[in-house]
C-alpha cells in the first residue's frame, strides 16, 4: 500500500502539524538535505516541449529514497480556467523499488519555495529584517509571506501588483497571520524602506520589477520570479552590485536572472554557506540576491517531510498502487475474483492498515 | 480529477471487457502506435542505480498523449517476500499537461508484454502454428500463454520449467482457457514438435536454455527472457541462422540475445514488418526470432487502452491528484477549511463526476 496525500490531505496535514511548525520543519528539511548535498543524485530533468506548453519528469534521491516530479507548464491553461503549472510527486524506497507516497504537489512546490526562500533569507538578509516588500501578489505571495514570518519573523509586508483584484486576495488570506500588510502604488515605493525585497512576478518576458536605484544598501534581494530561460526580473546592473546565491549553479545560469551575466560571473551555491564554506553576506551595507529558480532536492524535502508527518499524523490514503499477489511469481492469480475467504482476508487486511 | 486504477481495477476492466476482446484490443492497440513509430517521442529511460537495484522513469508520447512509466528492479526483493519488478505508470494530455490516469502497472507491464509477442508472431510465426512451446512458467507465463491463444489461436502448450511447483500453478491458472498442457522433462523435449517457442526463464545471466539443435526449420522464437545487459537465453549459432525481429534496435543491442552478436548484425524493427516496408518471415524453413526487450510505446499502448476501458466500462476511482482551486491565482486558498456550503458544492459536484 501506498500513501496517497491530495491538496486536501495536506492542507490537512498542514493544519495538523500546525502551520508555523510545518514551515519550521521544512526549512529544517531543506537545511538538512542542502547540506548533504553530495549525497543526492542531480540530474538534468527530462522535458517533453510540445506547441501548448512543457511537461518535465525531475528525478532525484539521497540513496535512501528516491524522489521525482511530474510537472507541467502551459501557458495557455488560464484561458481554459485551468492552471498554467500542475505537479505531483512520488517518493519510493531505493533500497526495495517500493514507492512509499504519492501525493499533489502543487501545494508542496508553493510550500518548498516559500521555505528554501526563507532559508536562504536567514543566511543573507540582515540579522535584523522585519520589513519585507512582496512584488507580485499571485498564487505564491502567501506562501512567501508565512515562510518569511515563520523563520524570521518578518511582520511588515510593503505589497504591490499591477492588478488591485490580486493585493484584495492577499489581504484576505493574510487577515489572521498577525502581519501588518501596507498597500503600495508600485514596485518602488514597495522597496523603500523593505530589508528584504521578494519579487514574483508572473510576466514569462525579460522584464524589469527592480531598477538599480530602487534598492537600498544592505537590502537582501529574494528574486523567484524569474525562473526560466527569457523570463527576469531585476536590472543587470542591481545584479553587477549584488552578492549573488543560487541553489545549483549549471541550472540557475541557464533559468535565473544571472542569465543575464557572463556565464562565469562569481556567484556562490547556498549549500556552500550552510555548509559553512563560503561566507552569506560580508556587509551590513552589502546587496544580496537569493536568485531562486527551484531545484529537485527542494521537492525531496517537501516530500519526506509529507510522508513523515502523514504518518505521524495518520492523514491520508492507502491507495493499491502496487499489485500485491500473494506469490510473486503468481501474477496472473490477481485476475481470477477472489473467492468469500480471501476476500475477507483483504478486507481485514486492509482495514488494519487504515486503522 | 484523475482517474485511478489499481491492479484489482484492471483485472475488472479486464473482466467487464472480456479477457479475449481485451487480449485482442491491446493487439490492434500496439499495431496501431507501432505503426505510426515517428510520432513518438523515443528518449532514454532515467535510471538510477543502487546497490540493492535500480529505479527507472521511461516516458514516451505521441504529440496528444504523454505516459511514463516509473519501474524498478531488486532481485533481492523476492527474499523479503517482495516482487523483483514492480511498475506505476500515468498518462497526461499533452495539450494542458493535466495527468488523466494513474495506474497499477505490474499487471499491465505483464499484458503489454504478452500482447506485443502475440503481435510480432502474427507476421512472424508460419500461418498454421497451433503449437507453443512454454519454457519457464514465472509471473509472464499465462500472459503469453492467453495472448497466443487469443490472437493466433495457439491451443496446445508444451510447457517446461525447473520448477514443478511453477507448472502445478501455470496449470492451475490456465484451466479454465481450453488449451491442452504437456507437461515436458526438458526444455529439448518442450520444443520438440513446437511451431513457436517462447522462452521465459529468469536467471540473470548468460544462459543457453534454448541450443542451437533443438530447434526445427520453420519455427518461430519468441525470445521474452533475455531482457538485460548480461542475460540471455538463446545459443549464438541459433541467432546465426535466424531472421532477427526487434522492437528498436539501439535498445535491443545492449539489452536483448543480440547483445551475443556484432554490433551491425542485421536485424528488422517489428514496425517496419507492420509498416509493410520489410517482410516479416521469409519461407516456410526460415527461423524467425522475435528478441523481445519490453519498450516504452508499449507502455503507452496499454495505459491508452486501460484509459479507454476505464471509461467506457466506468471502473476506476477518481482521486485529487493535483490540486483544483477555485481560482488559480489563489492556491493558498487551499488551506482555509472550507466552509459548509463549500463542502457541499465540493461534494455534490465530486458526487456527479463519480456517478
Amino acid at each position: 500500500m501506498v500513501t496517497f496525500l491530495s491538496a486536501r490531505d495536506i492542507a490537512c496535514v498542514v493544519s495538523e502539524v500546525g502551520a508555523r511548525r510545518f514551515w519550521l520543519r521544512l526549512v529544517d528539511y531543506l537545511r538538512e538535505d542542502f547540506t548533504r548535498w553530495d549525497a543526492f543524485e542531480k540530474s538534468p530533468r527530462y522535458a517533453s516541449h510540445s506547441p501548448g506548453g512543457v511537461i518535465e519528469l525531475m528525478p532525484t534521491g539521497d540513496g535512501e529514497a528516491f524522489a521525482f516530479k511530474f510537472v507541467n507548464g502551459h501557458p495557455g491553461n488560464t484561458k481554459l480556467g485551468l492552471q498554467t503549472v500542475i505537479a505531483f510527486g512520488a517518493l519510493a524506497d531505493v533500497a526495495t523499488g517500493y514507492p512509499t507516497l504519492i501525493a499533489d504537489m502543487t501545494l508542496a512546490t508553493a510550500f518548498r519555495t516559500g521555505a528554501i526562500s526563507a532559508l536562504a533569507a536567514t543566511h543573507l538578509a540582515r540579522a535584523d529584517s522585519k520589513i519585507m516588500a512582496l512584488i507580485g501578489l499571485g498564487a505564491q505571495s502567501e506562501f512567501q509571506a508565512c515562510a518569511f514570518n515563520a523563520a524570521l519573523g518578518v511582520d511588515r509586508l510593503r505589497v504591490f501588483d499591477v492588478d488591485p483584484a490580486a493585493v484584495d486576495k492577499f489581504e484576505r488570506n493574510m487577515a489572521d497571520f498577525g502581519v501588518t500588510i501596507i498597500r503600495c502604488a508600485d514596485a518602488g515605493s514597495a522597496a523603500a524602506g523593505a530589508d528584504i525585497i521578494t519579487t514574483i512576478t508572473a510576466d514569462k518576458r525579460y522584464a524589469t520589477i527592480l531598477e538599480d536605484d530602487m534598492v537600498a544598501p544592505g537590502t537582501h534581494i529574494n528574486a523567484v520570479g524569474g525562473d526560466c530561460p527569457g523570463k527576469t526580473e531585476l536590472a543587470r546592473a542591481l545584479l553587477l552590485r549584488s552578492e549573488i546565491f543560487v541553489e545549483y549553479a549549471p541550472q540557475t545560469r541557464v533559468e535565473g536572472e544571472i542569465q543575464q551575466l557572463a556565464a562565469d560571473h562569481p556567484v556562490t551555491e547556498l549549500r556552500e554557506v550552510l555548509a559553512g564554506d563560503r561566507p552569506g553576506r560580508t556587509s551590513t551595507e552589502a546587496v544580496t540576491v537569493f536568485d531562486s529558480v527551484g531545484f529537485a532536492v527542494e521537492d525531496f524535502s517537501v516530500l519526506r517531510l509529507l510522508r513523515d508527518a502523514a504518518n505521524e499524523t495518520g492523514v491520508g490514503r492507502q491507495i493499491e498502487l502496487i499489485a500485491e499477489p500473494a506469490n510473486p511469481k503468481d501474477l496472473f492469480s490477481l485476475l481470477h475474483p477472489l473467492d468469500a475467504e480471501q476476500e475477507d482476508a483483504a478486507l481485514l487486511l486492509s482495514a488494519k492498515q487504515t486503522a
